[in-house]
């Protein structure tokens, strides 16, 4: 092992020390996991990771997406087309350019992670290069091959009290369900996302939506039954243990329409026939029902704004979605969010976590929204956000207008199964970090910083997002 | 006495030092306040304070705002409605409230600037808590019968040399002149603000322009004969002591409008027929008249930019304004001050001061503008970020473009009157610490630092708000 | 020698240390100045500098600005009127008012870069003030007429590897080839800036043209033909040495025109009659044209975008352009870049090094693209940013997601000869000071940081400016 104890925090010997203190309080809690894209297949099937490549690199666009802004095809890295035509093949291969080209991960999360997850959950300490890439996958694959690396010893190794998935509203949640049946206690349980049904001008609508009809039972002609369908889905998601839904956008624009007016929009949806702004009102018509669905059946209501998707059209067309290339732009919260924080945010039922990939309105919007809004709180640092910087630069932006009592805790996010109790130790030891540098300015004491960093490690994401 | 002599300053040996020593040329200077919106009548009428609810709690929206985030109804804390229903009265009741809930505090300024208030201005040095809540109360409210805390004694304890408050135009500044004839030395001087007067399409325009013409004992019939008002009370204001006027503006747009223009929407405005348009561009016209009259007679221009007044409707129709829902946005100073500066902005017989609420300008265009225009000052860190993090990004934000001398000091900016020398004080040790990190980095030497924490503190303020 | 060896590095002890260790390892490496605007006469004539104040102040906006902002008149300081109307012209004068203000640059990068030129490049350790500033101009003066201060004598002294200098298309590139000619082995080359070209609705761009005309020894009726002429400017560049060419925009937007919708844009600037729009349009189109001819003759492409020219137009008319009043305005590349890095983007032929004055987009946007994209690289915080805090929020907002391999070293971009060692000094000092953070958060070892250091200084320029 050596991986040093007090990484990351910092230096100053007294913020160490404290940080440390604090950091030891947490270390061993279970982990909360209350969004993220783990497929739940992993775990109802049981089955062991084909090879290291597939376990660590295919699934990590923050690993490929890197490695290609460095000159390297993604074919090269055996990412799978969409049209099936050939990428490579060989897993030793694609291994070995990841180990040429480790050095580039120096100082960013990835390095932290995978640096981390390799001596821990592998006992691998040795730093990743060209000469031992071979010996270092071999030494992986060993490991995959033992038992104890099974998804569900690993899960139960991670200390993992609840483990989210992202499902589409007509997906019948089959892993969920035979994972609950499996008499296995792990909980696994899946997030309402319906981004897909509510792309009305997307080519693929049409058969979202079917779908929905289909998994709801309900034939869809209008606005109304619409709703109707998404909420008998809702209920079917809280059945198979569903706290939460969860809507990816790029504007948080939030606007009712009049019945007549939503009605218009959703029949040119159906007739195939809707234009880009009928989209946008469609959408924040959607924020608001979604409020209001959420009030009736207490799911929380998750939102994570701001990101432009497949802005590489070239690999979105040849690889597909979630490769890297999903890239934030400018958002707005105070005028965006005005018309749902005006109609729901005063109501203690509603619970509306916001995550954003823009850190500018950090401190002049979602701080001083959160500071006021009974119903909002503010999502962890998101995404490209969830590194040193980014963390501390979230807690430092928003916990003296927002208070930390109105934030909630860690989100992993991650595709990437074994490097979830890495992301969640680097988080911790963040907040340790923060909260030793009050501490040591006399700003906290360490009664204050003890129940703080509890809060910010477990307690908070348990209430918010009511676990218990 | 607990309170750590060297709070807030970097916990490195070698900064903490040396911020000590900075900061030790600084605490005992006498405080400025060039801007904030304790009621003269306080220092006027010299009556002890109610009870320490109606003195620390009620008049202070950073509090109830985070209470009422976590579901504490306003009512509940005691905050009066504007249709007189009823609240909760008992101020013991309420202060028991804030004690259970006072660890959401923790890391917020306002946990600062309470922690040291209770303690140097009132003597209590245990940390506010659900058990020791009555005791404590009960502590207040003995001292707030001894003559010691009669509002001037406290005014003469702080140290105040100047505390401005915020007065409208037609206000007649009773307790100001009150004051002054008293024969008390105080320094309590008013503010010009007209924001009513220039929301020209609010349903109360009228009868703010009806209180105009009584106070200026002038008929504004027209648009020349409203800029004659303003000036004739610009000058009573001057007469009563005061050196600057203020103004919240949502956007800092700058723009002249030709004579017949400004005629003609003013036209309409009397008619009540404005449009939203017509208010913008009155506004904008005003900024530039504003410029104008301050060239003439010598009053400092303020400019509070960025915050959506009121977000909250609900809370807004019940309560009022000021309640802690005003939110801000993004701002542009570039383009929008760019007439402005263009005819006024190189005339050294102007001093305009910029705060803003969004922190994004500081680098990018206030510190730019700032250290090019003659006219052009920049506001202490406002709002929101006057916290210990939120200073420290306007000193590192803006300094090495604008230099500290280009900046103004501190601005308190509050309601509560006992937290005055609190909020002063952190301040002073933020600018301390900025300094030291300087001075351990040889960036500047102690003599720099010792002529810079004097100007942050004392001298800045002073001089550009023309005291002397 | 008075400068503190351990200067701008963080005080705390440790990290002082390895920031002390890593930038030894690079402090001696030659310098690359990849953009900047000294003037090549300098070095083709290498006569002696008429004086310090000539030399020192006239060409430094960032010294006249702030001079500026406290009220000094510009003429007093000697800047040449467009009129030539009479300005200050004792160069003893106009230095004197520098020293009696110096002490407004404390804590300014000017500041810390003076004091460093006065005490390397000059010999001079005294700080400046009003005592002792004849005394120290006598000695300046007395130096630059020793033979070892003449131009080419520094350029080695201050170990230029290569310094490039800043040209519009038409320029016959004569001092480049009288240095080239003389034997003298120092690398300085030009660099393509076509930006008065693509102003299309400015008085000037007729001359322009005509000096494109001229140079290119083709007439240009049409846009085919002022494309050609473009290339075969950039052909004569890249004879004369240059590796780059370079755009200052306002609006990165990029956007291909059709061919009629171009040259009906270009034969309306011919008539002289093209609206606004039209040359917006013409912009975006440019970009996408440059981007394609970068492809096509292997110039890095370089963009500075985000600052509006010449805000205080009352500077502008009497004294001209680069008088301290550009001033930057929010700046958005994900969907303006999307369409060239859609065309582009995935080409590892080209390069495309973008620089912003605006911050905000650093962690938002650049540092996304930047860790995607193979053509896009950063480049280093500039212009107002290029300061030790500036330069650490860039590293620290940018690298965890791009990664320092995605970036390009240290650009001076400086009219200041004299001060360019100081520069890349301060720049190599904070790079150290953010790796060392890192080190002592075992985050990296020291052989990574010891790599990146290298790069960071040296090796990144050096390839991606094809410098080999």
């Amino acid at each position: 092992m050596t991986l040093n104890p007090f990484r990351i925090f910092d230096p100053e010997p007294q913020v160490r020390q404290i940080a440390f203190e604090l950091y030891s309080m947490v270390r061993d809690l279970p982990l909360i996991s209350p969004h993220g894209h783990v497929e739940p297949r992993l775990l109802a099937e049981n089955k062991p990771f084909p090879n290291p490549t597939e376990l660590i690199l295919i699934p990590d666009h923050y690993i490929y997406r890197l490695l290609y802004s460095q000159g390297i095809p993604l074919a090269t890295l055996g990412i799978p087309t969409l049209d099936g035509s050939r990428v490579e093949q060989d897993p030793r291969k694609i291994w070995q350019i990841f180990a040429d080209n480790f050095y580039l991960f120096a100082g960013t999360p990835t390095g932290i992670w995978l640096t981390q997850e390799l001596e821990e959950v592998f006992g691998i300490s040795e730093k990743l290069t060209t000469a031992n890439g071979q010996k270092i996958y071999e030494q992986l694959e060993a490991k995959l091959r033992e038992p104890a690396f099974l998804p569900r010893k690993l899960f139960e190794r991670f200390k993992l009290a609840v483990l989210t998935t992202t499902d589409a509203p007509a997906d019948p949640l089959v892993f969920h369900r035979q994972i609950r049946a499996s008499g296995w206690p792990g909980r696994v349980i899946p997030c309402f996302r319906p981004d897909a049904l509510f792309e009305i001008n997307a080519p693929a609508w049409k058969s979202e939506l079917t779908a929905l009809e289909k998994a709801s039972g309900m034939a869809i002609g209008n606005f109304r039954q619409f709703i109707s369908s998404l909420e008998n889905r809702r209920a079917y998601f809280k059945q198979c243990g569903a706290v939460s839904t969860d809507q990816g956008i790029e504007s948080p624009y939030t606007h009712y329409l009049s019945a007549s007016e939503i009605e218009t929009i959703f029949q040119h949806a159906l007739r195939g026939s809707v234009s880009v702004q009928e989209t946008c009102a469609f959408q924040a018509h959607m924020l608001m029902e979604m409020a209001r669905m959420s009030i009736a059946d207490g799911l929380v209501m998750q939102i994570h704004a701001g990101v432009m998707r497949n802005h590489n059209r070239l690999v979105f067309e040849k690889f597909g979605i979630n490769k890297g290339c999903d890239i934030p732009v400018t958002t707005e919260f105070t005028r965006n969010l005005a018309e749902l924080l005006n109609i729901f945010g005063n109501d203690p039922r509603l619970t509306l976590v916001v995550f954003t990939a823009d850190e500018s309105p950090y401190a002049r919007e979602l701080a001083p929204l959160a500071g006021h809004y009974p119903a909002l709180k503010l999502g962890a640092a998101w995404w490209f956000h969830d590194s040193l910087q980014g963390m501390l630069r979230f807690r430092e932006q928003v916990s003296e207008t927002a208070s930390i009592y109105n934030t909630v805790g860690f989100t992993d996010d991650t595709r990437a199964f074994p490097s979830i109790p890495a992301r969640h130790d680097l988080s911790r030891r963040v907040d340790a970090t923060f909260l030793a540098r009050q501490v040591t300015r006399h700003i906290i004491d360490m009664d204050d910083a003890q129940r703080m960093i509890k809060a910010l490690a477990y307690e908070l994401p348990w209430q918010v997002y009511k676990l218990g």
